[in-house]
């Protein structure tokens, strides 16, 4: 071979320019996939086929061994340590990329990518390129892309991921109803994120009208070109206020605010590793895997193997730690103090998520950050608060706050470099003027009134506890979120479709990739809106929806030992985040009411006793 | 080292139970930078830092060599084609990833990123680990984040490349004009892509403001939970019509849609190859990027390049063509049906970016690919036209629909497809449903309705010719964008801050990296608005400027042989996209002005001829 490569250094320009170190980088293949021809095709071969004197060379000789995708040049002896394609056989090639490899590389670099991503290498290439070419493995065909759309598609189906949308139109006036395709037919929505009800709020709605009527529909360009204005400056400056940090910065959605912010972040930072948990939403995922860095995962709100992790590296290494406050389809809150005291011990940032937190907990609803230190946000102080400590926080406009948008608020200079550097920034299309001025109106009217997250907080504790009474698995949580445990695929879409088509009742099913496989549920997420006959008449068809379907109860989960917190035997209570005294319950007039034992239980008789207070207010003002 | 790999092998339940090629493919670093330290950490490496045994010994270990990413367990001997890194001096191991492989690589898989994006290696990385760290390379040191986001700052203000944003707030009464940052200050926009108006459309805001109130100012979830709704399924019904495609889907923004459809398309196919047109979008590069596969750059708008990539690549293996109709920065428009041609001939499907064009080209505004076949789309024909042939088109709601949000439309199986897998349009909150209505509202108004794009393309016409006139450098173009080179990064924004400050007209500069060093341009946008007096005003303003800052004039650039079509000697006249007769020009009343040489020049009589008859019939009516 090395007479080979001599030969070519003479007579190839660009092998006579190129080092022995070009060339093994050259030997690389970019995506971990073998070619339909068998073996992985390396920017070498692919450079090679572009050469106007060994592309041809390269076309007869592939065209006689029935296979488009040959050795170029003197390609082998230069590169050590991968395989030499020629004189081997189509089988052998198969193996050059060993699939031992990722077996062990899957649960430590990319434990929930497999759940939750397109694997980069499909699970079964083999089918997928015979279903997806006409002829397989014919070089001479065109690739078939309508059968490979129609082959992916196939698998969704067949592990029952495929989803369905449902048409439902939430109503403005009739929250928290919505009507169906036809526009007679009512529905209860039962699982939007709307938490708070602001989608409907008149103050945010006259903000919103009021602009559009003054400023238009839309920016007219990016933050850069003409998109830059007093509603995304007046946004921002909420925004930092809401989080008591530097600055903010508005992104199309939080799914671009997290991915922008992670891939920026961690490819930037020279040798920065990313520490994300296990339950981390899709989009900061896609922002560690974007940023090209290194990723470590740690177990779902597991302290101490995080501590482990960030111990095994080196204290100078920019780190940054990637959690959420409340993880949306278990309700489990982040322990975000104790992640904090973990950053600074091991030189780490913080990156916490509060998509699902923010206009929901603390006194001004900046989050679960800012719940952790109520009194002292109530009088202003937030120096030294854990809100104060955590580094990058993250949010939405979108949920609690019923717009559309999301951010990341954190120190000047972070947030002024990545408005610098994110792409995913820099080059959209700013969100509508109305759009940020209802957004900041829902921010503001929230970290004036606790009113709409307090009664929130009581219509949960209130499912929770008619949903326990009877016997109805819902997986043990201090949030808002109610998910009820179903585990079975069909099973959830089936109670899904039941509670739409028979009663009314819109709550989603969630399955796989969305959880595992094994813990499908029904996520319930009551609002200020969901009063006594809403709460009342869920309960009642979910009680009759687990009986028809004779779906397992918490006591069946009990009875098999218990299963992901329900029906568990010495499982502690759960505390919810919001507290008693945090709720305003009058404690004299709680426990006069527990004394009594109502028949309607402590939570109703409790909600009885405010709408009545609420009625008595109103008609004295009147 | 044999005898190492052995003892190792008999100790270690890991190495154990792992095969050479598993230890192989963890030897391979994931990203192509080398560490603080000197070298590259593999995977390998990192596991060891975490084992409970060899962790420990690691840690003294580098703490004596001064140097936290050591070389754990017995990697060297079973891993080939990588230096074993003990015993090397650092400075021998720092070139363990060659520059030269680089220089080989960029021009052929990365043109564009350099420009556009942040490297994956900063480019000098040794001064910024210096300034990033307090003390260089003392691994007993946090990382210090703060200097590090500072020293990226460094860098855009030392490059000229730091972005000053202009607070520009948008009147819809009083288009094109705006305030600036107190409200009585009056400023004339020249720069939105709100090309048509549609911000301010009535028709528009009127739809808006009854959605608002009916279905309030949020979607409330994703598209899968509680988020589906008419207004989705009907702006998917009017974008698939649109473009004649049997389906369309709305992300977040196009920036989103092109990200996350190619991405989605080239991560799936089997060794996928995309071929991008060197101008492309950054949203387009970030797609094929984060897609993982082989991307190959061809020329701008160069089919002869096109076709010798194309052809250099085996028929079977799966090629997506990602181009754009009208590239916004210079105005140029894609050979959208030469590239279809040559699709067809290789293989291909093409992914086609209107972004710029929706709204603007075409019977029925649907773009360049419908403008191409003006007859037969205004006769309701798609079949068989050029618009028919492309696979896949992208759009933007937020340009000339005046709205937010972006779109692809395609086959059924397709859309179905990326709709099934697309993290990025899975898990994100779907538009507003006032935003959906109001962009359907706009996109059907346009469809109906050609008087905006056509008198936005007169008023083109007629800023590029006074400009002509004035020996202003317009990068020449078909299309309705006017870029006005000014070749120098200061000047460009100094013109720009001049327009602003001393004459209130917004026009932004365009400098590095948004267009390559030595051709920032002022990058100009006429509306239907922009009537006789704002043009007028705009052309002497600019004349102003280009005499006071000394601006290249076009007869300076011819004197130095041209530049990028700027007083290029024998460049053939452009042809505008829209043709007199599409235009609806009198071609009786036009030939008698043109034979009248009249003193204003033909489009401003023209125009002057149009409004007199536009008032006429205005009166008549009344």
């Amino acid at each position: 071979m090395d007479t080979v490569l001599r030969q070519s250094k003479a007579m190839c320009p660009f092998l006579k320019k190129a080092s022995p170190a070009t060339l093994r980088a050259l030997s690389t293949s970019t995506r971990p996939q073998a070619s339909q021809c068998g073996g992985t095709i390396s920017k070498l071969q692919l450079l090679g086929q572009r050469c106007p004197v060994m592309g041809k060379a390269l076309a007869i000789q592939s065209a006689r061994v029935g296979c488009k995708a040959p050795v170029p040049m003197a390609r082998t002896s230069a590169v050590s340590g991968s395989r030499a394609l020629s004189g081997h056989s189509r089988a052998k090639i198969h193996t050059s990329r060993p699939n031992e490899a990722r077996a062990v590389d899957t649960p430590v670099f990319a434990a929930r990518d497999s759940v939750q991503f397109p694997p980069a290498a499909p699970p079964s290439r083999k089918a997928n390129v015979a279903a997806a070419t006409t002829v397989p493995g014919d070089p001479d065909v065109k690739f078939d892309y309508t059968r490979f759309y129609e082959a992916e598609l196939e698998k969704k189906h067949k592990d029952k991921s495929y989803r369905y949308f449902n048409n439902i139109n939430r109503l403005a006036k009739e929250f928290p109803q919505a009507h169906g395709a036809k526009k007679e037919d009512r529905v209860t929505v039962w699982c939007s994120n709307d938490y708070l009800g602001m989608g409907r709020n008149p103050q945010v709605l006259k903000e919103m009208h009021e602009t559009l009527d003054e400023y238009g529909s839309g920016a007219g360009g990016t933050r850069n070109i003409s998109g830059h204005n007093k509603h995304a400056i007046e946004l921002e400056g909420t925004l930092a206020k809401l989080h008591a940090k530097e600055a903010a910065l508005v992104f199309s959605s939080c799914y671009v605010a997290n991915d922008a912010t992670l891939a920026t972040l961690g490819s930037k930072m020279p040798d920065c590793v990313i520490l994300s948990d296990s339950l981390n939403h899709a989009s900061m995922i896609q922002g560690i895997r974007h940023s090209g860095t290194r990723k470590i995962v740690f177990k779902h709100n597991d302290l101490e193997d995080l501590e482990s992790k960030l111990a095994s590296l080196p204290l100078h290494v920019p780190k940054i730690i990637a959690f959420e406050s409340v993880y949306s389809m278990c309700g489990s809150i982040g322990p975000i103090e104790e992640i904090c005291d973990l950053a600074e011990k091991y030189g780490a940032i913080t990156f916490l998520d509060e998509v699902h937190a923010v206009g929901m907990y603390g006194p001004h609803g900046a989050g679960v950050a800012e719940h952790l230190d109520f009194e002292a946000h109530q009088q202003g102080r937030p120096q030294g608060t854990v809100m104060d400590r955590v580094d990058i926080i993250t949010g939405t406009l979108g949920k609690a706050y019923g717009c559309v948008g999301g951010y990341i608020a954190g120190s000047a200079k972070l947030v002024d470099m990545i408005r610098s550097l994110a792409p995913g920034f820099i080059f959209t299309t700013s969100l509508p003027p109305a759009t940020m001025a209802g957004a900041r109106a829902a921010i503001e009217y929230q970290m004036d009134y606790k009113g709409d997250r307090r009664l929130q907080q009581l219509h949960t504790r209130a499912v929770k506890e008619a949903l326990d009474a009877r016997n109805i698995p819902v997986i043990p949580n201090p949030s808002h979120i109610i998910p009820l445990l179903v585990g079975n695929a069909e099973l959830a879409k089936q109670a899904s479709d039941m509670l739409l088509n028979d009663y009314q009742i819109y709550v989603q099913s969630i399955n796989y990739p969305t959880v595992p496989v094994g813990q499908e549920r029904l996520r319930i997420t009551p609002t200020p809106g969901h009063t006594k006959e809403y709460r009342d008449r869920l309960v009642d068809v979910i009680d009759e929806i687990w009986t028809k379907l004779n779906i397992k109860r918490t006591s069946d989960w009990a009875a098999e030992g218990g299963f992901i917190g329900v029906g568990e035997a010495n499982a502690q209570p759960t505390q919810p985040l919001w507290t008693d005294e945090q709720l305003d319950i009058d404690h004299q007039v709680a426990k006069e009411i527990k004394a009594s034992k109502p028949a309607n239980g402590f939570m109703e008789t409790l909600l009885e006793r405010e709408s009545r207070n609420a009625a008595q207010a109103a008609s004295a003002t009147a």
